[in-house]
């Protein structure tokens, strides 16, 4: 992979800095997140304005420019990747190290006196807009909204927004209908005595109305905002999606209904202008709730003294919670993913190892193949990390042909993957060796897997934060001087975003959400040696109520249970690294894989696979 | 213990409350926080206005009375203690349970429309005050500064202000002179381009200078401001304690001097004035740094532009990396005061077995007679918590005629006690029975014990947070559906505060600084059923570097030893539950204690206490 050449690009954004044709005053610096209008994690091609500029392409990062330098802020998973993406024009800020500086910090040290530091008030999130401006203002700089994009003005072959046909979702998906929905969040809005409530978040509008969409890949979301108030629902879309009967329907948009439950659609565009009006027509104490990491563009909509902001809206939290009907969805998902990885890792052991034909890219394709051979099935949930060897230490790797290696014997092979179902959303790695592992690659996996179980197993009180766990996963690690630089896990949605707040696993989070019973998240514990192998071992979890001898003095408890049913390999296990508990909860989730998938490979007539699975999960023998 | 009656008081209160002589318009509710002018954690009685309205001693608590209402908040350490001390005009705010309010959201539900929140500007921290007029404004309610302290007014018997001789320390103790840390403050205050430091902290005033004093009980600090400029010292003092000659000569008063390490010594109470004269007298770009917990009163003299606020101050980072005379001093404190213990534990066996007349009281007298025997013994550094049976489940108990029981062969005891020494602070936890303790007791004390020593023997990589070793502490207990309302550990002073910042082991914390070497914290697990026993199991520890196999890349890291070294009671343990790593733990433990503090026993002479030590420290036998 070269990296892209952006000598020429920062010419140009350098001298739209200073062009009066987009900015009042010249700027001394641009800053580029990562997200799009709705704080996006994933984001449609037409929002990559991060990546044409920089040539960096992973999930997250910010990239600022100034008149002499350019730099990018991006965490852990990402650092190989972007040195390996980004030209001498940039300079990597390794986030979560310590030497590294904030980004506000950095401005402060290469800004000249009294600068003008722009950026895009759609794309950048209230709360981070309030941090950035403050300290620029404590350091004599000002923060300054630039309407127009400049990334955009450059960017010539800018693409399309998309504007892609809805999905329905009917309750034996959804388990609630959208209006129960509404009642509950006006009930919610009641509580905290808002009148208006403000959708942001794609996902968020997509769970509310059960509808879903594929404007993002990877992501079963449609671009809209929605306004909420006591007695009335705006709906902010484009194009001719609403003239589709199935979604007319739905939406109940041609029946006589109750004023309160009567969507208005109006047109995507028009939300900071309606928006304008809301908040101008408020009285003193009505109140209009948003995200606090709603864009800045919405938020300064409202008036400050009527805006009611909070880091979690109660959709992002009832969403998170899921009904028996989206834990019944997911379980049939997780178990059709697992068909199809065994089809996938029996497949590979006949190839990789007689042939030596098989790329990552190959692989990739066809695990996809498979996945797509499922009831159900809608695209992947994210791009496949399929990484052999060195590749497989690049956290986020995505294989491409420049750097798509072959499968062999002599290498680690790491896949980490998932897909859509109409029922679901998946996410699973696994980590394996075709020929004969060292005992150093072995030694490495144990104490992943080590890791993996303690979350899985780890039993708590009603009421602990996910993040309280994340030191679990990596005490055997640590023991022997090892760690990875990610957290350990985060939220799942339902046949929606793969990562989704408001809780997770990860030691970078304080203001995660309390676990609760239905919430689904993933534990994926790694270790990662740069220029030689990549570990990974990760399912979804759903979190269930424990049972313990002594139950927390009745304020009860919580344990998870696998919803990812995929053999771990047992050869690169050094079984006497573990410990008893360890061993049997290995041998306990091989039973249930054996049982539970064995069951639908047989009823999907798939005896090969169901051969390999049987292989796999015979019990390990620990020497007493 | 009986509550304290507050009727008349609150009655007084509240027409003060609404008196022009105090309130320029009446204020509705008036917040009574813990602390005093230096947001200090232990304080002198004349700052004990909380306790003095509503009878709640106990050392974190917020006391709101509002023309109706009078609650109380406070965290699980302190919520029987409270709920005994109170009378029935107070609620009891539980902090920590799911469904308790801020103190915010309650004065919302509670307060008529408009209303004006009074409060001590100089007694509630700058933050605090922040969140809470943010909370207020935004629901319409304005929290207004009340010079006078309302208390006060009504507080007709209210003891003087404290004013004790000073204590010089030289080199031997500190390691540093007060002039290098002088040196190395304005250092950091010039990285971060700041022209003045404002030190408003007890601890931080004493551990600058190089002095010590007895204002505050248990704490060795005195009154006292300090002003740093990059050229100028101003110590804002009262008393006469400045005439003594040694102090004069420790600080140089009276030598020829290079100005910039002259001090100036103003009255305690001029800080406003001069502080407000420095405010006045800033030019663009001249900040003062202040920390964020300093008092509202103080902030505010500094106009906003030109403040620099940190939650940290640099003072209170250098404080807690003790250096090798610290370190030194603190291993010295720790063995006199472990022989302190050997001879109070065998005392009490000899007492308490066929005798049956020691109190809690006695006990607790005793331990402190032993512990100033020893050399350099100052005061102690705490309230000795010495409880048996019931009175265990008060976390901070503190014996009292009407709460005092004998201690007995049928009930645990558990004693957490510490000590001044001239050359270092000391906390300990010890619980045991002196009879035969019942399975279940054996039980919790046993899984107590697996969570210290998770914590003890833990390694983690360099620039790990304490807060992420806390769930370890907890991992044994949760499996059995057991846990405990308090954080882990604290940062532990020198000869200082024996809680003190920035690093600690606790859940509730996520802004500590990363544990490095040279930090100590203390380890103290506990499980308390209510009604019935407490145990602790408290240890102070050194961070010190570790070794591992693989260190981590060459980032390094980190481990506990531990400085306290009593030996935990080997009776109380089932030895069944522990694993082998951690029976050899034990093992190791009480082989040092038995080496090292057997060694000072024989030195001073104290047989029959070595004995007891040998006794005590056999190795426990683990069936294989």
């Amino acid at each position: 992979m070269s990296p892209k050449i952006t000598t020429e690009l920062l010419k140009q954004l350098r001298q739209v800095m200073k062009s009066p044709k987009y900015v009042q005053e010249p700027v001394q610096a641009y800053i580029v997140p990562s997200g799009d209008a709705h704080q996006s994690e994933y984001i449609a091609p037409c929002d990559c304005r991060r990546a044409f500029i920089s040539g960096f392409d992973g999930s997250a990062g910010t990239a600022i420019v100034t008149e002499q330098h350019a730099a990018m802020w991006t965490d852990g998973r990402y650092f190989l990747q972007a040195a390996h993406q980004m030209d001498n024009n940039w300079t990597l800020m390794k986030m979560g190290l310590k030497d590294t500086p904030t980004q506000e910090d950095w401005l402060v040290s290469v800004l000249p006196e009294a600068s003008k530091v722009g950026v895009d008030p759609f794309i950048i999130p209230a709360d981070q807009w309030k941090r950035m401006a403050k300290a620029l203002r404590s350091a004599g700089h000002d923060l300054v909204p630039v309407k127009e994009n400049l990334i955009d003005t450059i960017w010539t072959d800018c693409p399309q927004r998309p504007c892609k046909p809805l999905i329905t979702l009917n309750l034996s998906y959804t388990g609630v209908s959208w209006r129960d929905k509404i009642v509950a969040l006006r009930s919610k809005m009641a509580e905290r005595k808002v009148l208006w409530f403000v959708v942001t978040a794609l996902d968020e509008v997509a769970w509310l109305f059960n509808l879903r969409g594929s404007d993002v890949e990877y992501n079963p979301v449609f671009f809209a905002y929605a306004v909420i108030g006591m007695n009335t629902i705006r709906l902010f879309i484009d194009g001719d999606r609403m003239m589709d009967p199935a979604v007319r329907e739905h939406l109940q948009l041609d029946s006589t209904l109750e004023p309160e439950f009567k969507i208005q659609v109006l047109p995507y565009g028009s939300i900071l202008s309606e928006l304008q009006a809301v908040g101008e027509g408020l009285s003193p104490k009505e109140k209009v709730w948003l995200s606090d990491k709603a864009s800045y563009a919405l938020t300064e909509a409202i008036p400050k003294a009527y805006r009611y902001l909070t880091p979690y809206t109660p959709i992002c939290i009832a969403k998170a919670v899921k009904n028996a009907s989206e834990t019944e969805g997911m379980r049939r998902a997780h178990i059709k993913d697992a068909v199809a990885l065994c089809e996938l890792f029996n497949w590979l052991e006949k190839e990789v190892v007689p042939k030596g034909t098989v790329t990552e890219i190959i692989a990739a394709d066809k695990a996809e193949e498979f996945r797509s051979q499922q009831k159900d099935f809608v695209e992947l949930s994210f791009a496949t990390i399929s990484s052999t060897g060195p590749n497989g230490a690049i956290i986020h790797y995505k294989p491409v042909p420049e750097t798509n290696r072959t499968l062999s014997v002599n290498e680690i092979y790491l896949l980490d993957s998932g897909a859509q179902y109409k029922d679901g959303t998946t996410d699973v790695t696994r980590t394996m060796h075709f020929g004969t592992p060292s005992a150093y690659e072995k030694e490495c996996f144990t104490y992943v897997l080590k890791g993996h179980i303690a979350v899985s197993a780890a039993i708590f009180p009603n009421g602990t934060k996910g993040h309280l766990l994340d030191s679990f996963a990596r005490s055997a690690l640590w023991d022997c001087g090892l760690d990875y630089l990610h957290g350990t896990g985060h939220g799942v949605g339902s046949f929606l975003n793969v990562h989704e707040g408001p809780c997770g696993i990860s030691y970078k989070t304080f203001a995660d959400e309390p676990l609760e019973a239905g919430m689904i998240v993933s534990d994926e514990p790694g270790y990662y040696e740069d220029g030689s192998f990549g570990i990974r071992i990760e399912n979804v979890v759903l979190v269930i109520p424990a049972e313990t001898k002594y139950n927390f003095k009745n304020r009860g408890s919580l344990t998870f249970e696998p919803l990812t049913l995929v053999p771990i390999q047992t050869k690169m296990i050094d079984v006497n690294l573990l410990t008893e508990k360890e061993c049997n909860w290995v041998n306990n989730y091989h039973q249930k894989c054996r049982e539970v998938i064995g069951a639908e490979l047989e009823r999907q007539g798939r005896h090969e696979a169901l051969q390999w699975l049987i292989r796999e999960t015979e019990p390990l023998l620990r020497a007493q």
